[in-house]
């Protein structure tokens, strides 16, 4: 089964946030980002959400960043180059700095895994972000682990999210979601720039959440590259994930291991992949979320047997600039329209918007969050 | 007390790998570095140890590199530039590409966190390099933990390895190495660049360590930046380690939590906050490894109450590179005389040195295979 997915990807590289260019002086009130290496002092970050770079390149003729919009960059006396962006979205966004034609990370970020490589990212706090903060509340651990997988002959990584007190009850057992990335992106980026574990912690803190295991790890099996996603075979991915990595998990982790208890979801092409594999695997998954990755429209639940006796729950959620005024997915209908069908046909499915958020990790995290207190919530997910 | 460390950092600054310059041709059998982003073909390593850069950037006058003796970078005639390394030792190393004066990370290879930074990192594969390599053998789990510390008052992240097995004999307890990373590194070296992981996977699967967990924390607390090394004081860390994480680690996991069971190494600075800290806790220390950072003398054993009592082991380890041809550390004696005088004097005593490698990470890798299936291997270490 090949997966056509050109269109939707050059359609989420459409969808981008839409604001005001450079058009008024910038707020005075900078900060540097969170997501900053220590103790550096750029970028910094101000109230409208604009980012200002400074880089010292005291030869170069030339300096910007892949914000498009962005300012152009002055250089001072001593060599430092100083731009900043148009007002962005709130939450994280990926990008690059470019001396002289040169594409390369902002030495004074960290590095984040996204567009098929390792580099900058930047953080743009959110209204909403203390559902994502270190707090001081129990913690889950994130557990790196390496499982062989015999049908691509390798060790693979996973991580691994154990909720705050699993080692001290030995005889608790967990349901289990496996939780995918995006296209071009990789197992780091849920625990990492999605802040998976702590948005887990603070909602079990909150007595919002039943406690799980959270799997997660890399979906684009057959490595794809940049294009080439129009020869992705899903039959890869799959076969690493339901044959070789439930069994490695469930043989060293204490799972509850039947259908009622194992959920999948995941953003982007990590929805399309959710969609096709528990499609396919109604006797493993129960619970089924799609961020910003299609929707399950009546026709799905129609062509799929056994769909309305195995599916627990379909949650579907897009970021508000990706299906907001009119905009709506190119592929797959209307979410909001299908979510609404399955709920009328007596399916237990849910819509989320988040808002002022496009296909961007604020909307992911937003999604998790939202999904979480779902998640194992009806009888059958017994312990 | 003060730890006047300055002297140490600079001689480590000298201390450097000497080899021949761009004496000759390169050998042309260049191979991408498995440091690499998956699918780069660059930097690429030869078989005499040099790295070759290639970078876009067509409108720069000047690319170079921070490896010292480099070839000059030269432009092709679609903006690419590339330029190689004399000969490098074998193992791992920090670098960073400089585009018109702009000290950047290299946009093909992965990020280390070294000399205070996240920056790019290449490896030149070693001959023993099977020693931490992914092998089809069980392996251990990395544990990302958050631990409160009231001294400081934040969370604080460690990595804890807990070794195969750890999850399935629920009656076993383990004792526990704490291990530092050296100056403007962090907890993530010994796991990252360190494959401190696969180390003991390896060692275990071949029956030649005792399992042990190993913990791994940020050792820089009060955040000391380059040239403030004067200024460190050991009783923030100390306080961070003796008071508080030991007390988590041994709630959270299956540790043994008497002193015969609980050891203390580290690299660099790593080794002389070991030193510091476990010769002024020995009630709660019996085995210390000093990597490339300092020795103890008959002095240290015979101004601290207890030492010959307590301690079990003492490892002390240089690359060939620091002690060889008549080198020495500038700080601490020669390391190899005062462990030849332990060892008169009764003690446990264990002095190694790593061939043809000088204060870098192949050092380490190795002295932690060397230390590892000394550690409780007495009869003291019962379980």
């Amino acid at each position: 089964m090949l997966l056509r997915a050109n269109v939707l990807i050059c359609s989420v590289l459409l969808i981008d946030s839409i604001s005001s260019a450079q058009d008024s002086v910038p707020v005075d009130d900078w900060k540097p980002a969170v997501t900053n290496q220590n103790g550096k002092q750029f970028p910094q970050v101000n109230s409208e959400g604009r980012v200002r770079f400074r880089i010292h390149a005291p030869e170069a003729t030339a300096v910007s960043c892949t914000f498009r919009e962005s300012s152009e960059f002055v250089k001072d006396d001593k060599g430092f180059w100083t731009g900043y962006t148009r007002k962005l979205d709130e939450g994280f966004h990926y990008y690059e700095l470019i001396i002289d034609g040169a594409k390369v990370p902002d030495p004074n970020s960290k590095y984040f895994f996204g567009a098929m490589r390792w580099g900058s990212g930047v953080e743009v706090p959110a209204k909403d972000k203390d559902f994502y903060a270190v707090r001081k509340v129990p913690h889950g651990q994130m557990r790196e682990v390496l499982f062989y997988s015999e049908s691509t002959q390798t060790d693979r990584r996973a991580f691994v999210y154990t909720p705050p007190g699993y080692d001290s009850d030995q005889k608790k057992r967990y349901p289990v979601l496996y939780l995918q990335h995006g296209w071009g992106e990789n197992e780091y980026g849920w625990s990492v720039q999605g802040h998976a574990g702590l948005i887990m912690d603070n909602l079990l803190a909150e007595g919002k959440a039943k406690p799980f295991i959270i799997v997660m790890t890399y979906g684009m099996t057959n490595e794809v590259r940049f294009g080439g996603l129009r020869n992705f075979d899903i039959k890869h991915f799959e076969t690493v994930l339901v044959k070789e990595l439930i069994r490695y998990v469930d043989s060293n982790f204490r799972t509850l291991t039947d259908q009622p208890n194992r959920a999948m979801a995941g953003l982007s092409m990590g929805g399309m992949e959710t969609k096709m594999i528990t499609l396919r695997n109604l006797d493993k998954f129960s619970h089924i979320g799609l961020f910003s990755g299609g929707s399950i429209s009546m026709d799905d639940v129609n062509n799929t047997e056994g769909f309305k006796e195995h599916v627990k729950l379909v949650f579907v959620s897009y970021g508000s600039k990706e299906v907001g005024g009119g905009r709506r997915p190119r592929r797959g209908g209307d979410p909001e329209a299908n979510s609404k069908a399955l709920k009328e046909a007596g399916i237990n499915s849910h819509y989320y918007v988040s808002p002022d958020t496009a296909h961007e990790w604020q909307s992911w995290r937003r999604s998790l969050h939202e999904i979480a207190p779902l998640l194992f919530a009806s009888e059958d997910s017994a312990e």
